[in-house]
């Protein structure tokens, strides 16, 4: 199944829910043009559908390969990360000063979406560098800046997140890996990381990792944590390659899916001589780590996206071609297309309502960022209350609308050969890394929601009751509100109890309101004769699915968000054990 | 992950949902006495742990291999399904008069449910089996069935359905395969199957293929299909094994799970002599079909319950070993078992009350088949009620409870060795075979719902408001009402666009009910001190927790159900592609 980029849903979503024309008119995004928007959005289909989509299915099959340390991709990998390297995709946003193009955050998501659907597991290296580039410019010298940079902004080397340790996953602050300082400035470095994406393969010259570690005498916990830069080559005084640095992938896992995403365990200093440069002040590693993380939370939303894009157009192919019975109202002589058949057209238009309104989301949060970038007032807490919701809600939607596609599929869906048990294989990580949907969930409850008395949360809901005038989805703000009351009286364990369906409730009138807005501006627009006629009859048509099936679905959760925690706890955990 | 049978749970369903005691009343089930109930839910689940369920991971691991036409399954399936036989497991519920124990079907419904949790794939052969013989008995000459039965019943042959075709799915009237009489009574059978399991296999001497076919002359569609049994091996007159017949396995599928159960290619007839014999009458096919395919509707609902068995338990085993976190409330020192986390047991209890509520709905189909079959009055109408409802529902809480089990591990949910991905995997076949959901909801909306004006389901519907005191679950109860009597008037692309949303409901409704009863019981139990304490207390708890977080969101489906099919078709099938 061949991939096409949406990119007339991209540049509408982009025009009327991200806000380019505003953002346009700063400075730090004067190039961002109507045009250069045009060119990116258009060329970056291109490369995603010929480059990345065609090796996806040899990407599953074959997988990465660990042999002796070293992780080899299979055959094209290589060709195609060149090309993306040559095209100058890495360098979207990076900053000009280090060869970047200076160009807006929401383009690299637009960048990242094409390729993560055209091949997710593949689009992960591209995903990563970023987080490592943007670590360097918040908390880097300028020294290590000019000497990391340049190749990182072209994609010539790739970077790394290096976080969990066996017995540190969420809880970060659990991890040992050590830093000590050799007198010259840089520290040698010494523990074992896992669950390393891209943590070692044959695609570029170098890897820099970004290695969360505690200088000696730290505090426990997260405070007493530093980040540190270790290559796997070191560089020479003039910044060309030099010998390998005490790095060593030790072996790389056997996963569901993404199998062509090497999932490495590091491990550094084995013989007491790996070399690392620390980055931002000693014990602020969790901040500068978190400068990539809320970055790369969005992405692994994106990611949501990505494959629910993916699933639907395969589904919808499949649908169209597949002949099976006559039309149940006798209204058919013969058998039709199953697209034909109700139950099939109302997964597929939840497969599209879900896509969009999960794109939406994500680019929506990406305004923020940029916005939050220039300094408009309040881009930040807005950005920071969207990021859990995004990173959960979309990688949920990624997960459902893969299953449908299986569905949509039927027997044949169970067949590996027909791409979408891949996708319904591939995503299931995405509600799992980069903090699970859980720590989302807690995210939101905690900070997020009480912050200022949950003001910004408070305000993103008046602002969804401003503009909207559908019944469902205020019927699904008072629900919103009243559980958001309710939690801002309740104790730490009630929130954390409710949370996981508040975030949903969340995140579904977020969307709705966005949604709604996006019908209303195609039917303006319709009426006025501009534009698409058919894009924008069916942005129209699905955001009323939307608004009539999902939003009401949502208002169904407020018991459980309201729940409390006393009847998770009338089992002791022994208890539950003894039950078997 | 050891497999654990709930032995305390099964009773305890029988003895409250599927009534037992009610039907041992029966001469036709005098065998089923309290002990024998007993030393047969513990037999199967000493059999089921010990033999069934360390094959599972190899079985994943190696599948099972095709080569010239013969299928092979890994090591140690071949003796485990001997034992099988040799302790009497296949022959359960099978007649007394071929060498059958003759006890009711709900036994073997609790050994299917133990074998399938233990190893999905595997117990797909003895799911078939039973199919082959309920058709024999039902539609066999007393020659056929002392031909067929006894070696059936033991378990040394095993029985296949062969319906699909690559252009006959859900549409089994669109078969092409042919039977031509040859004079002697017999049929040359001759034709493509796909889709069928342990179609070939190495554990059986024999196998005896059950075949839908059409004779020379028959009229289109499912009106004209016969059904044939055409044996791997001929029989010669005295019984015993003659010359294969000319049916031959051309290729097993590469499949997303169940890797141990072959998904077999047939071809009858290559060499035009594949011999069959008619079993029931001509054109009598679909009627023949259907007394196999709705137990085994009921048995694929099982599965759901099987799996989201084994992926709860093997979710609260990783979330009390995994430490990871201090307690969020602040009332621990240190880092906590995940399972003390309010996010965490929010998903166990969900997976919990999930799983149990699935078991309560095939445990109470299970009594009505029994019913039906002692012929007490009104049992197949309400068995005929549920099968849609326990088919998709339960397959949907397989599928969503192996998900929860995967998020519930974390990243090591992803990590194939864990083994909660291969439950995920394994289980997604559930909501596609035996009738797709989509296919099951139709049902439901068509003839069970608008026969006799919707009698059976408004007599269900009474008997849940009758019973039950519990806001929520009463709520729902109204909203399915008013979602029926929509329904009602509504035309057949209405009913079929609300049909999924509505199956949902009204299985939620059906289990929330059989949910609070045992609920009720256990608390009257605990209050007389009878019965296993802790057990009653995690009913009653478990019971508390459906209704409270299920049930309402359950409730937020009806304006799906009610949304009827305009707003899908506001787009042509051609705009939709145009669209991409």
């Amino acid at each position: 199944m061949d991939y096409k980029a949406p990119t007339r849903e991209q540049r509408f979503v982009l025009d009327h829910v991200t806000g380019i024309a505003e953002l346009s008119g700063h400075n730090a995004f004067a190039a961002a043009t109507s045009d250069m928007i045009d060119a990116i959005i258009e060329g970056a289909a291109q490369f995603a559908e010929g480059e990345y989509a065609p090796l996806n299915r040899i990407g599953d099959l074959e997988g990465a390969k660990w042999q002796d340390g070293s992780v080899s991709l299979p055959q094209g990998f290589r060709d195609a990360y060149q090309a993306f390297v040559a095209n100058g995709w890495g360098s979207i946003n990076g900053p000009e000063a280090f060869g970047g193009q200076g160009l807006p955050f929401f383009l690299f998501t637009v960048v990242m979406e094409d390729l993560g659907s055209a091949n997710m597991a593949f689009s992960l290296i591209n995903m990563l560098t970023p987080g490592a580039i943007e670590a360097l410019i918040a908390h880097g010298t300028p020294e290590q800046q000019e000497k990391w940079l340049p190749k990182l902004v072209s994609g010539e080397w790739s970077g790394t997140m290096n976080l969990t340790e066996p017995q540190a996953g969420s809880d970060v602050g659990a991890l040992r890996t050590t830093a000590t300082p050799v007198g010259d400035g840089t520290y040698r470095i010494k523990g074992q990381k896992i669950f390393i994406t891209f943590g070692e393969h044959d695609l570029t010259d170098n890897i820099v990792h970004l290695v969360l570690a505690r200088t000696p005498g730290a505090p426990a916990g997260t405070k007493g944590i530093s980040l540190f830069i270790v290559p796997k080559y070191r560089l020479k005084e003039d910044g060309s390659l030099g010998p390998l640095n005490d790095v060593r992938c030790t072996s790389i896992e056997h996963k569901l899916g993404i199998h062509a995403s090497p999932t490495c365990v590091m491990s550094y200093g084995d013989q007491d001589d790996c070399k690392g440069e620390m980055i931002g002040a000693e014990m602020g590693g969790m901040k500068a780590m978190f400068t990539m993380m809320n970055q790369a939370r969005l992405n692994v939303g994106g990611q949501g996206v990505q494959i629910a894009e993916r699933a639907t157009q395969a589904a919808l192919a499949y649908a169209a071609e597949r002949i099976q019975s006559a039309r149940a109202d006798g209204s058919s002589e013969g058998p039709v297309a199953i697209i034909e058949h109700p139950d099939v057209r109302r997964m597929l238009f939840r497969m599209k309502a879900l896509t969009q309104a999960a794109r939406t989301l994500i680019y929506y949060a990406a305004g923020q960022a940029d916005r939050a970038h220039v300094g408009i007032e309040n881009a930040q807490e807005r950005l920071d209350l969207l990021t859990p919701l995004a990173k959960a809600y979309c990688t949920d939607i990624g997960c459902e609308v893969a299953s449908l596609g299986v569905q949509v599929h039927g027997g044949m869906g169970f067949i590996e050969e027909t791409g979408a048990a891949q996708y319904y294989r591939d995503v299931r990580i995405a509600p799992i890394y980069e903090g699970t949907n859980g720590i989302q969930a807690a995210d939101l409850v905690g900070r997020k929601l009480t912050n200022n008395g949950g003001a910004e949360l408070k305000a993103l809901l008046t602002e969804v009751r401003t503009e909207s005038s559908e019944a469902a989805l205020l019927t699904l703000v008072d629900a919103v509100e009243e559980a958001v009351d309710w939690m801002l009286r309740a104790c730490v364990n009630d929130r954390l109890a409710g949370s996981y369906p508040l975030l949903t409730m969340v995140a579904v009138a977020t969307c709705g309101w966005l949604m709604a807005r996006q019908g209303r501006i195609a039917l303006e627009m319709l009426a006025r004769g501009e534009g698409d006629a058919l894009f924008l009859k069916a942005k129209a048509v699905t955001a009323s699915y939307y608004l009539k099936h999902i939003v009401p679905e949502a208002t169904g959760l407020k018991a459980q968000a309201m729940a409390g925690a006393e009847g998770l706890y009338e089992l002791s955990t022994d208890e539950l054990l003894a039950l078997g």
